[in-house]
This record gives C-alpha cells, sequence and structure tokens, in this order.
C-alpha cells in the first residue's frame, strides 16, 4: 500500500468513527462531541492505538498529516467561532452576559490556577490551565434548551451572549498569555511583544474590517468557482499564519479575528454555510478523534486521576459561581442566575483548542493535556443533566401551557 | 515558524494563486483552469519554486503534505465525474455519443502510440502515453457554446453524452493497462489480476449499487453534521483505496465508481454541491498548482520541445479524426461531426489526472509528464478558438434570428 492510501484509509476510518460516535451519543441524548470524542480515546494509543496499526507504511508521516488537518480544522472552527460573533446581537443580550461572560472567566481562571499549585504546577503551567477552565462551548447548553423548548427565555438569549462574551476574552487571555511568556527576557522583550501585537492587531483590523467585507462581495460576484470558500479558507489560514509570525500570537486568535471581520457581511450565512461544509464534512472530525490519538488514558496514574477530579469540580464550581454572580450582578434572580451559570459548564471544543495550542507551544505537559481531554469530557457529559435538573420546573410550565 | 505555519501559508499562496489564475484567464475568455495551470507552472520550478523557497522549515514534508491534498483534489475530481454519469442521459444521447466516444478514444490511442515510436517509447510507455491523448474534459467545450449559445444544438447535446463515454472508457483502459503491467509474471499472474480485478467490481458493484444510495439517504435524515458531506468523502476514499489494494486497480478508478453509483441517488445535486464546495474551495486548486510544481519547462531540451510539438499534432488531429468519424457513422452530417470532433479536442484535468496516475505509478518518466502538461495546457488553449470558428456561421444565424 502506498504511502497516500494509507493516508487515505486512516482518514476514512477517522471519518467515519467521529460521524458514528456523534450518531451513537445522539441517539442516546448526549451531545455529538461527546461520541466524537470518545471514539477518538478509542481509536488512540488507550484503545487501538491506530497510529501503530500493521497497515502502515509511514506512522511518523501520517501522524504529521493528521495532526495538521486537524489543525486546519481548529482554523477553521475558530473562524466559524468568529463568524458567530454579531455585535450587534451581543450589544442586544446587554450587560448581564457581558458580566456573566467576565465573571465566568475571572473565578475559573483563579480558582483554577490556585488549585493546581498543591500538585507542584506554578507560575506559566498553573496560569495556563486556569486559562483552559475558562473556555465555554455553549453549543451543547444552546442544543439542551432547544429541546426543552426554553432558549427563547431570558437565561437563554443571556447565555448564548455570555458564550460569546467569554470566547472573546479567552481569545484575548490566551494571547496575551503566549506573548508574554515567550517574552521572557524582561523589559525590553516585553515592548517588543506589545508592539508586535499592536503591529498585528492594527493590520488585521485594517485589512479584516475594511478589505475583506468587500473583498468577499467581489469574489462571491465573479465567475470564480467557490470563490468565496476560497476566500475564507485563505483568510482564516493567513490571519492564523500572520498571528503568530507579525503579533507573536497564537493563529487561533487570527483565524477567530478574520471570522469577526467578515461576521459583518450580508455574506455571513453564505459564508457559515461554506466553510461548515468544509469544517464538519471533513477538518473537524479529525480534530476531534486527533485528540482521542494524543491522549492516553491507561498512562494516567493516581495522581493524575486525583488531579482530574480535583479540576472537575473546580471546573463546575468555578463556572457556576462565576458566571452566576455575573448574571445576579446584572439584575438576575437566584434562579435565573443559577441557570446561566450551569448553562456555562461545559467546556467543548474551545477548551480542547485551549489545550492543544498549550500542547503544542510547549506550556503544558502531556499528562496534563490528558486530564484536560478527559475533564472536557465529562463537563460535556453532565451539562446536559444539569441544565435539564435546572430547567425541570420552567419546561413543565411551558409544556403545560400549550397542553 | 513552525511546520504548520509553512503549511498554513503555503496553502493559502498555492489557493490565491490558482484562483487569481482562474479568475485572470476568465477575464481573457479564456478556460479557467488554464489559468489555474499556469500559475502552477509559474509557482514551480520553471520561476519561483515554492517549494524551495527560504521560509521553508521542511520543504520534505510539506512538498508529501501538498501532493497529498493534491491526491484528495484528484479523488474528489473523480468522484464529481463519476456523480455526473446520468446513465439515462447517455441513452438520450445515444447511439452517435457512444460512437463518437468509442472512435475518440481508438484513434488517439493508436496515433498517439504510433506517434512515440520515433522518439524511443516502446512497450508500456508508449501505450501509456497514448492513453494519455484518450482523454477528454469537456467542460471547456461546453462553456464556450454556452457562450455562443449553440450548447443545446445536436452537437452539443452529442458532445456532452461522447465525453462521458470517453471518460468510462479511458477509465477502463488505464485500469486494465495498470493491472495488467502490475502482472508481468505470466499467466499466472494474469489469472491473479483478472480474479482480482474481478473481485474488486463485483463488491464496488454490489456495495456501491445498493448500499450506497440507501445509506446516503439514511445519512441525510440522521441529525449528523454535514454527515452527508463525509458520507460522500469517505466512500470515495475507501472506494479509492481498495480500487488498488483488492483490484490492482489505479485508486481514481474506485472514486469514479462511487460517484456513478451515488448518481443514482436523489440526493446526486445535494451531493455535488457538497463535494463541489469541498473540491472547488480547498483541494482542486492544490491540485492544479501541484501538477506545476511537477514541472520544469526549463529542462526541457529539443527532444522534449519536438516530442511535444509531434504530439500536440497528433492529439488535435486524431481527436477530430475519431470522434468526428463517431459522430459520421452516428449518421451526423460532415459539418456536424467535424464540430463535435473539435468540441472533444480539450484534455484538461482528465488528460493530467492519467498523467499523474502514470507518473505516480512509474509508467511514465517524469520529462514526459512536463510535456503532457504542457499539452493539455495548448489543446485546452485552442479548443474554444476553434469551437468558435467552426460553430461561428450557426452562432450567426442564431444572433441573426434571435435580434
Amino acid at each position: 500500500m502506498s504511502e497516500f492510501l494509507q493516508l487515505a484509509l486512516s482518514l476514512a476510518i477517522i471519518i467515519v468513527a467521529a460521524k458514528a460516535g456523534g450518531w451513537l451519543a445522539g441517539r442516546l441524548h448526549m451531545p455529538a462531541v461527546l461520541g466524537e470524542l470518545l471514539v477518538g480515546v478509542v481509536l488512540g494509543p488507550t484503545v487501538v492505538d491506530l497510529l501503530h496499526a500493521s497497515f502502515l507504511v509511514d506512522p511518523k508521516l501520517l501522524e504529521h498529516e493528521i495532526y495538521d488537518l486537524a489543525e486546519i480544522g481548529v482554523i477553521l472552527l475558530m473562524f466559524i467561532a468568529g463568524l458567530e460573533v454579531d455585535l450587534r446581537e451581543m450589544r442586544h443580550a446587554g450587560r448581564v452576559a457581558v458580566l456573566a461572560g467576565l465573571f465566568g472567566v475571572a473565578v475559573p481562571l483563579i480558582m483554577g490556577g490556585l488549585a493546581v499549585l498543591p500538585f507542584g504546577y506554578r507560575g506559566g503551567e498553573a496560569i495556563f490551565i486556569g486559562i483552559t477552565l475558562t473556555a465555554t462551548s455553549v453549543s451543547i447548553s444552546a442544543q439542551t434548551l432547544l429541546e426543552l423548548g426554553v432558549l427563547r427565555t431570558r437565561e437563554g438569549i443571556a447565555l448564548l451572549g455570555a458564550a460569546v462574551v467569554d470566547d472573546v476574552v479567552v481569545i484575548l487571555l490566551l494571547s496575551i498569555f503566549l506573548a508574554l511568556t515567550q517574552a521572557a527576557g524582561g523589559m525590553g522583550s516585553v515592548a517588543v511583544v506589545i508592539v508586535r501585537m499592536a503591529l498585528y492587531i492594527m493590520l488585521a483590523g485594517v485589512v479584516g474590517w475594511f478589505v475583506l467585507p468587500r473583498l468577499a462581495r467581489w469574489v462571491d460576484q465573479q465567475p470564480i468557482s467557490q470563490g468565496l470558500t476560497a476566500l475564507a479558507v485563505v483568510s482564516a489560514l493567513l490571519f492564523a499564519w500572520a498571528a503568530e509570525v507579525i503579533g507573536g500570537l497564537a493563529p487561533i486568535t487570527g483565524a477567530f479575528i478574520a471570522g469577526v471581520c467578515l461576521a459583518r457581511s450580508p455574506l455571513r450565512h453564505k459564508l457559515e454555510d461554506k466553510v461548515g461544509t468544509l469544517a464538519y464534512g471533513f477538518f473537524v472530525p479529525i480534530f476531534f478523534v486527533s485528540i482521542g490519538l494524543h491522549t492516553n488514558v491507561r498512562e494516567m496514574g493516581s495522581a493524575g486521576l486525583l488531579l482530574l477530579v480535583v479540576l472537575f469540580i473546580v471546573a463546575i464550581v468555578s463556572k457556576i459561581l462565576g458566571s452566576g454572580l455575573g448574571a445576579r450582578l446584572g439584575g438576575y434572580t437566584n434562579r435565573e442566575s443559577l441557570r446561566v451559570g450551569v448553562g456555562m459548564v461545559s467546556r467543548g471544543e474551545v477548551g480542547l483548542i485551549v489545550a492543544t495550542t498549550g500542547v503544542v507551544q510547549g506550556v503544558i505537559p502531556e499528562e496534563v493535556f490528558s486530564v484536560v481531554v478527559i475533564l472536557v469530557l465529562l463537563t460535556t457529559l453532565v451539562t446536559p443533566l444539569m441544565l435539564r435538573a435546572v430547567f425541570a420546573p420552567a419546561a413543565d410550565a411551558k409544556s403545560g401551557a400549550a397542553a
């Protein structure tokens, strides 16, 4: 079998497995992402160890290629996340969303950073683990609320807004963290870091805000086959590249900014559709499975297990406390605030993206990555259950009124 | 710059260049594929030599990755070509299409094979160069006829049908050729080759014809994000993989069969749309440019130039003679037959795919590949011009009648 055929077969196995896992999870009323991740863990060294299967000609090359395709998946996911940032809608959700988002970042950051100190993680590592806990993936909560018929309540709308604020702040935190840790050489290099960041953000702002939407409209009118799709992919890749090379930031920051800039375009929905086809039909399943390929649950010792338990508790408590406090300060009742807080618990793909970035940049060790992967799995698992519990009375009342 | 970022930047450059080249060609009333290929030649060793640019960390790995992505592009292109094979529509075009298709393959195969004998190419090489000349890409002719307003004439419809027949026969020829050359060890291995081919075709037939369309309908109804897209990609990859590993055939044959089988599905247009987004928005531009990255025009000596001139003349004359003869035998007038023959001249992407397969399988040397690439460029360049010339009176009459 040629080297290309080993790639073709591996990709086919990975995509089928991911989609089957997602489908099965859905049948069991679980979030699809849970199934896709679990399938990845099964295909990884924990059980099957696909990357060391007997049919492989060149496992090293294959591993490289799969991880690079997964990275493109991450870039596209962050681009889509950016596309979903509607600044007008954010103003709509208003003060509550901003407060719930901000406190939903601050409390997990502090609690997470402190919680790992007894485990011997210090400085940068501790802060980065804290940052990993600040992420939120609201798609699972939104799906659950939709099923319960309570997505268009006050809590639901605040939740959607808060998740966007959370995304923006996490990306900002991550960027600043990475930029500063790379400037370990004192004040002079801190100045360089700040200048580079400013330069990139200025450049990306001007190009993204003024040029990109116009370019998108123009390209869409030209007789170029899939011109708009190509433009979206290229701008995500180029903004990602420039974020690191010019700005010293993480590539995902660039992809996110490209998405936010194109969210202004009237072609936004077409872009979501096109890039979504590329992302969810090919690259994102590869990303989800590749996470499992990185993870070895069997190598997690008792220390890792203890860390997992502690972080799991901190992850849940800190989000409910933080986002709940934010919502309360924004004028929501205790019950409403609790619901908003619970809806923010799931870390989902954003948590994984942050953790992956940490491993790639060498900020957190592999064993912490495995813990974070399982942590994300667990928070994703419990969020729908907890949401159903705290929304139960409202959902009952609603279906009673409808009957 | 990390290894992933070199890939991101290279892909961005390649996709932008391809799309810009295609757009520019369109502005000059040339086929888009011409521009995309020329841009590839410019980015290749002939001018820029992108794969040895100074920003690269690991050129070897990058080259591998780009060629593998290009191969996925080829697989998707052949899958789409298969999707366009409508067996009912083929019956519609009828006898003329079949005759024009068959003779349009036979004459170039024989003339091409004979023409390279004086250049010292023998046996398998000569036959394979002949096979390369049998390809036809009708999209450029269809586009030209559409512009002239004569696509829905007798000639236009025969042309579309003949091109599909051509595709099927070329794939068949290529498959048999590759299978037989790999069975160089006498009658025993010829039997093995035939058994393997039969086994694969039986398997692919049963799975593709009965299972795939049902599976597609089922997947499309499930709550799987981009499930249909993923199914299409996976079946193209798996059929391609099995074609070589089980059947001893070229991977593209498998992708083509998967497409033909799914062409029966009522979801055909949705599949074309989804896979088209993936293909033309990402993978196919990479394929077109990668061809230029393989090609070095500067290294083509006077022998190569002579070969090019001879093959160019043979390519044009043999197609017009062959397809024209077929159309004439099918009952068309001389003028109509000439028009059908001229419309089949362009080799386009199918010729390139055949040539790429030849290089990958080691059947033709690199220098022949460069000649074929330029040959494809030239036939693609002259076909619209020749079509306009032979259709001029009809188009004039038509616009006269319309006025």
